[in-house]
């Protein structure tokens, strides 16, 4: 006598939610908080916290019925186990319950940290990214990755956890010091290269305008970069297939972090990623030598240069490429440019099994290239 | 200048997983096991591990390339941050990637543990559940709850994750003790009261022959149970509505369990809090005490009565009903029950709110019964 039931998980309704891109937003909290925020959580990191998270609990306590502030210590080094716990009981000790909203004020490490909270906190409550750096703002803040790291490797533990709304205040860059505006426009360039050749070139000729947060200039190239991002979002949630296309640079990039202990700024190690992953479709003959001239010379604007992957053992990196959690089990694959807004598929694939010769050939090359005329 | 973008979710298709139930399961692995579980991870707790897991884990060598297994520590004060950590960290040690199945073997904590890994070990990896206890047959191993304790609160943080299959071997239960059998029982009664009579005068007629596992009865019986879980979990798998009528005797329940330390079982102290409930509901007018009584007698046929609430101090009971993550902020609302094999409803309402007061009535009351005749 055997017996077979079937559970049936019924299907979720399309869900949305909305980034407001604009200055000021700090300040008008009606402009975005939702409904239902009577009890809230703000998270942030000790730094933020100083800069603007303090001013905000205070605003928003003209909104709320109970709001607490938590702060960790800022940098990716919190961003862990235990800092979850710490955080987590501390909001339970305070009796926050199920109707509780968390706001994540901060970087990437706060998004990701708040987002994992917010994922595992009575089975899961809505949270709101508040990113206050151009990296966490053009990228991390929107798509629902949430997550920590572990000694095995970064963000091998998180789970998919969207927020109910997306605040970007560009205020919040004014204070931001030039390599970290450097950092996060690395990412959008990533997404426009891949996604949008127009963009691409808007951001090469408003470059100065953007590090000097020319206001209109810098909310468009934002809102470029967030678009494409979105609409990948949009089309995977689980990061599949599309999603795979904003990985570009970030095999190297993320293996050159990887073994220099993440001690280089993520975005400096995508601007290498992207001149090795650039040179590798070059090699195959995917991309000419002129598009790769073209990608590698916007990064020399930021001194960056091929140079920087000397100090770096070639072998070690491609041995840290196979620890990326895209590519456990074998081959790693490679996101790879066709052309400038354009990336390869074959066979309806967005990434491809690369061998470690052709990948050593690529570092060794951009590692010897000489700063090109501009 | 203001910049609104909008992110959409798409929505996900209707998954279902199927539940299998029969003796003999563990030995016929092909009748389970999913395509694509070449990487496997096997979860279980270190008394599990001796009577069944070991074995699993060399029965299914023949159809994996890769299997590992690990047990922690049995018992419920493994079920914390520390154990979820340090049982990530040996998966990822052990290099697993994201095509990795993870496969539960034993009670409700291996379930709730290894679901939660499951739910976070690279943002979400499938996972099977293998209940080898009664109570984690008919109750925890369906409907997709995870988590952990903390010092604040029994399952206060986890995650929704559904697993791939269920596979519910009867041929475990043969070694557990009869007080566990009972505590298995006493869910699947509870699941009876609030939805199927038919269920509940099938269950009290042959108790005598689920106890000493009659193996149609048995298989009858948690089929029954099941199925009334998995019609529910169906309807509602974020617990907004029906999944609160699972809750029946469980406000007081885990009260119980925390002020005693957990040191009761789970079964025990809900058969108190259906007596408690059911006594409520009494008061209230809604159920009558011939029904009330029904109730009490069939417990008190596994030598329960309400005289083991006479050594609960009252005022810490009520006390703590109130820090379940359901009742937070303001008033405890309990499933009341209007006949057996049926709950009280209002307004829509499956949960209704109770004064102190008639808790408290209701507890004095239960608590000096006498048994009645049968």
């Amino acid at each position: 006598m055997k017996k077979l039931l079937k559970v049936k998980i019924p299907a979720k309704a399309i869900s949305s939610y909305p980034i407001f891109i604009d200055s000021g937003l700090m300040k008008n909290i009606r402009l975005w908080l939702p409904k239902h925020s009577e009890n809230m959580v703000i998270i942030t990191d000790t730094q933020v916290q100083k800069l603007f998270a303090k001013k905000l609990q205070e605003t928003l306590k003209k909104y709320t019925k109970k709001i607490t502030l938590l702060a960790f210590k800022s940098g990716e080094s919190s961003k862990n186990y235990k800092t979850i716990q710490t955080l987590t009981e501390k909001i339970l000790q305070r009796r926050f319950g199920r109707d509780t909203v968390l706001l994540a004020v901060g970087g990437g490490v706060v998004g990701d940290l708040a987002g994992f909270i917010a994922a595992t906190y009575m089975r899961g409550i809505p949270y709101i990214q508040m990113p206050t750096t151009l990296l966490s703002m053009v990228d991390s803040s929107i798509g629902g990755k949430t997550g920590i790291n572990t000694p095995q490797g970064k963000n091998l533990i998180g789970a998919f956890w969207q927020p109910s709304v997306v605040v970007t205040d560009i205020d919040c860059l004014k204070t931001l010091p030039k390599i970290h505006l450097i950092n996060g426009l690395i990412e959008a360039l990533k997404m426009f290269l891949t996604n949008d050749k127009k963009s691409f070139y808007y951001a090469e000729k408003n470059i100065d305008d953007i590090l000097s947060l020319q206001k209109n200039i810098l909310i468009n190239t934002i809102s470029r970069a967030l678009r494409i991002k979105a609409s990948i979002v949009t089309l995977d949630e689980k990061e599949k297939n599309a999603r795979m296309i904003l990985n570009f640079g970030h095999t190297i990039g993320h293996a050159i972090e990887n073994i220099t202990q993440y001690k280089m700024l993520h975005g400096y190690a995508v601007a290498l990623g992207i001149m090795v992953e650039a040179k590798i479709s070059e090699i195959l003959g995917i991309l000419s030598n002129e598009n790769y001239e073209i990608i590698y010379r916007i990064f020399t604007k930021f001194n960056i240069s091929g140079k920087k992957l000397k100090t770096l053992n070639i072998d070690k990196l491609i041995l840290a490429t196979k620890s990326d959690k895209k590519n456990r089990t074998g081959k790693v694959r490679y996101v790879l440019l066709k052309n400038i807004g354009d990336i390869y598929k074959k066979d309806k694939q967005y990434v491809h099994s690369v061998s470690d010769r052709i990948v050593k050939k690529a570092i060794l090359t951009v590692r010897n290239s000489f700063p090109t005329r501009s």
